[in-house]
């Protein structure tokens, strides 16, 4: 078929991860192949291959014989200026009737399953097949075995990495409590007391920021499988972004569309952090569960129901699965957005007088149950070994030595711009939402503008004077600043203050 | 906001009709809203605006100051070569919290089907909402209320005609039944009887041909409401494309999704179909349900189901509504896909002695029933009175008429290049997969390529000799050809024959 075959030309055009093929209009191939926008096509370089969405151009920006690639697209492929692509039709989804079936409500079982994941990890589905899937699969709309069987399907379609350590460590938080930064204060007091504890952190999905983003605020967290290899065999821990090693490459492909959806589903929650774990080579994960009217988890049976999942998964599938709940009432620490809680862990882990106790007392807890996972450490003893290794300043030295062996520690950076709402009345701070005061620190540009987010001031029960300081808004710039100011202003109950 | 308006710049992408905005990656608008690749914004152009998906542009084929729109986006905004836009952050999106709940499993009631409604009819669903929505609504997900409010709304969000007439009739068919082309056929008899029958037809959503498809074959279809309005005053019926009428526009939209999806649900199934009779203005509706295996509706029971549905939302919007259910085993006539099925028609029309016996029979009892809608029709009059109608040759002058008035009649082309799959073995005809069938005429180009399709040879229950013909392969390319006969070969099954 040499007459399907276009020469590449970079436009250079970025669609986030959706891959798109763009071809002139005119094109030989669009009229023999019978090609039309949106089209899905397959588009070959060489030994790789993957299936895009067409879009066709009018104008003279591509000539006939020539195509172009949405940037992650060319990526994927490897492309040069000028390659030769071949372009033709993709087989039929192998898929597609078990996701017909998902869809009208229908369980599927493992096979199903392992062949709808195979698809997505080879950039078979649309962006509009991958918003069915999450739709199809939201709220509880998947059960015990089919979790266990996207589990297992999303492990086996990545890489898996593999630790000398019969026992290896990781925590997760499963979020939606803005500030809650206690991966980065416990993974260097379990890694200084010798466990291994490979983390790998997602970016934000509908948050002001992910873990990984707080953390790059001090340290690159882009490693790929062998530099993250080699910082844990050097320092017992890491602190990376997952989305460079391909664990679970699945899973990051389901996120990009639950981000701008902004829901997602228990079942793909449970399978998202499991096979992570799984896929990181971890034995045993501690997950802390926060539990708030404004939280990810909004009530105890919701709690109860998910970490039953979660267990009985990882149960199955071998991982030991120890769930915390918490509190999830009010965000943790005090700020909002990467580099407000960079400040935060920091204060942490210097011991500085004004660091914000909630935090520090989180992570403790979370390291000591993490810590007695270990058969090396005795049960109940795990709180004053987190709290010895902290206060004697190991977590901090061994932070540090992380961060350098991941490419060097820095500071993080202030914002130019603030802005600060203040109390209409006096009273006591009965409320705070998390999930709008998370909408600020967004609008004010959270997480991309690194330094924008919101510092809150006050905490549940604490007393408030009319015209007190409520939260600042950090921002990188004035339109931003405005969009947060603006919303804050038309939502003066964010920070709910009564008189009692 | 001065600084936020950027210089238009056509660069002719089409993407279909999502709407997206191409800026430059250093545009100082992208900096300070902070926008990046995937952000919906709001794009307004003197006073009119839409929400449109960003695509962030890394090369010289936009300056900085400059910005490109895709198609539909460029003509929905009226914009020229160098028109100044604003681009800012959209409202948040008033359905957004209804679309979720929706898909969390809840009932949604009358005001928010209106508030989803309105935002898609504006243009603030992004295909990803639109593909959440399908698919939270697929199957049996909307019961008979929601089904009524979606009706309502759609009807109200869009353009609405009326007649002088107290009666205005209607024919539809749910689909599903390759080559069951009748409306071609009625519409000129109920026409020839002196019944109004406005009739807006869609193109293939899932299927090798749409009935506007096949009409435009033989005459213009794109016309917009003056010029339908012209053609029935004339004519008393017409056969246009809905599309460019903007009777019930969400509908376009939601199927723009479902196409791609191949799935669709029962409530919007029947909004869709109501809402575009009711929005043409018609009194009452004559409904082709077949029923197969393979078909759309596949057994009696959902056929029932689906009549109920239809005549209690039907009923409670004040139009009458008449469901046949009819059969589905088989595709009707003898070619599928745009010219094919015309040529059909146009037998059965010009009464020649080959014509498809199925087609007539079809054809002539929905008349019938749609005949007999009229208070001047006695009960049990209507099939003799179309087959008057028909066999006299007044519905080939009515439907010549009505081609002439809306732009004139012309021949449908034959395919360039055909292909037969032969019997492998002696026997009786079992069973014809319509799916299937239906796949093969589309890979083989139908209905973008209107002469490509597929000719049947073979009925049920006919004996068939092993070499003997199963179908012909009809295409304008070869690419498309070969896609269609790969196919073929591996499905050898299509057509079953079994020796008895």
């Amino acid at each position: 078929m040499a007459n399907s075959t276009l020469t590449l030309k970079r436009l250079g055009i970025d669609t986030y991860h959706e891959a798109v093929l763009y071809m002139n209009r005119n094109c030989h191939v669009c009229r023999s192949e019978g090609f039309v926008a949106q089209s899905r096509v397959q588009v070959t370089l060489g030994d790789r291959h993957l299936i895009a969405t067409l879009n066709v151009v009018a104008s003279q920006m591509l000539e006939e014989c020539e195509a172009s690639l949405s940037e992650s697209a060319w990526l994927a492929l490897g492309a040069q200026e000028g390659s030769q692509i071949h372009v033709g039709h993709p087989d039929p989804l192998e898929s597609v009737s078990a996701l017909r079936a998902k869809v009208y409500g229908q369980r599927l079982g493992d096979a199903a399953w392992r062949e709808i994941v195979t698809d997505i990890v080879n950039g078979h589905y649309s962006n509009l097949h991958l918003a069915a899937l999450v739709t199809a699969c939201a709220g509880d709309r998947m059960d015990a075995d089919e979790t266990l069987s996207l589990t297992r399907a999303m492990v086996e379609t990545g890489e898996r990495l593999t630790w000398q350590s019969p026992v290896v460590v990781d925590k997760h938080c499963v979020g939606g409590l803005p500030g809650n930064r206690t991966t980065l204060i416990v993974v260097p007091i379990v890694a200084a007391a010798g466990l291994i504890i490979p983390k790998t952190s997602s970016r934000a999905i509908t948050s002001p920021a992910g873990t990984a983003d707080t953390m790059e605020v001090m340290a690159p967290v882009g490693l790929d499988v062998k530099q993250m290899r080699r910082v844990v065999e050097s320092e017992g821990g890491c602190i990376v972004w997952g989305g460079n090693v391909r664990l679970s490459p699945a899973d990051d492909l389901l996120i990009r569309v639950e981000r701008p959806l902004d829901f997602d589903s228990e079942g793909h929650l449970v399978a998202s952090v499991l096979s992570k774990k799984i896929a990181a080579g971890s034995t045993h994960v501690v997950i802390d569960m926060p539990v708030g009217p404004t939280a990810k988890v909004r009530s105890v049976e919701a709690a109860r129901a998910l970490r039953e999942r979660f267990e009985t998964v990882g149960a199955a599938l071998g991982i030991s699965v120890d769930v915390q709940v918490s509190d999830g009432s009010q965000p943790v620490g005090r700020g909002i957005g990467p580099a407000l809680e960079a400040r935060d862990v920091l204060a942490v882990l210097r011991r500085e007088a004004d660091a914000p106790d909630d935090l520090r007392e989180r992570a403790l807890n979370l390291a000591a149950h993490v810590l007695e996972m270990s058969p090396q450490v005795k049960a109940g003893t795990g709180a004053r070994m987190a709290a010895q290794i902290l206060d004697s300043g190991r977590a901090w030295t061994k932070f540090l030595a992380i961060c350098e062996a991941q490419g060097g520690f820095r500071e993080p950076q202030v914002a130019p711009l603030t802005r600060t709402i203040v109390s209409q009345h006096t009273g006591e701070c009965v409320a705070v939402d998390n999930r709008r005061i998370a909408q600020v620190a967004k609008l004010a540009g959270a997480p991309l503008s690194r330094a924008a987010g919101v510092d809150l001031h006050v905490r549940l029960g604490q007393r408030v004077e009319r015209g007190a300081a409520l939260y600042t808004i950090h921002a990188e710039a004035p339109g931003e600043r405005d969009y947060a100011l603006s919303f804050a202003t038309h939502h003066p109950d964010i920070v709910r203050v009564e008189s009692r």
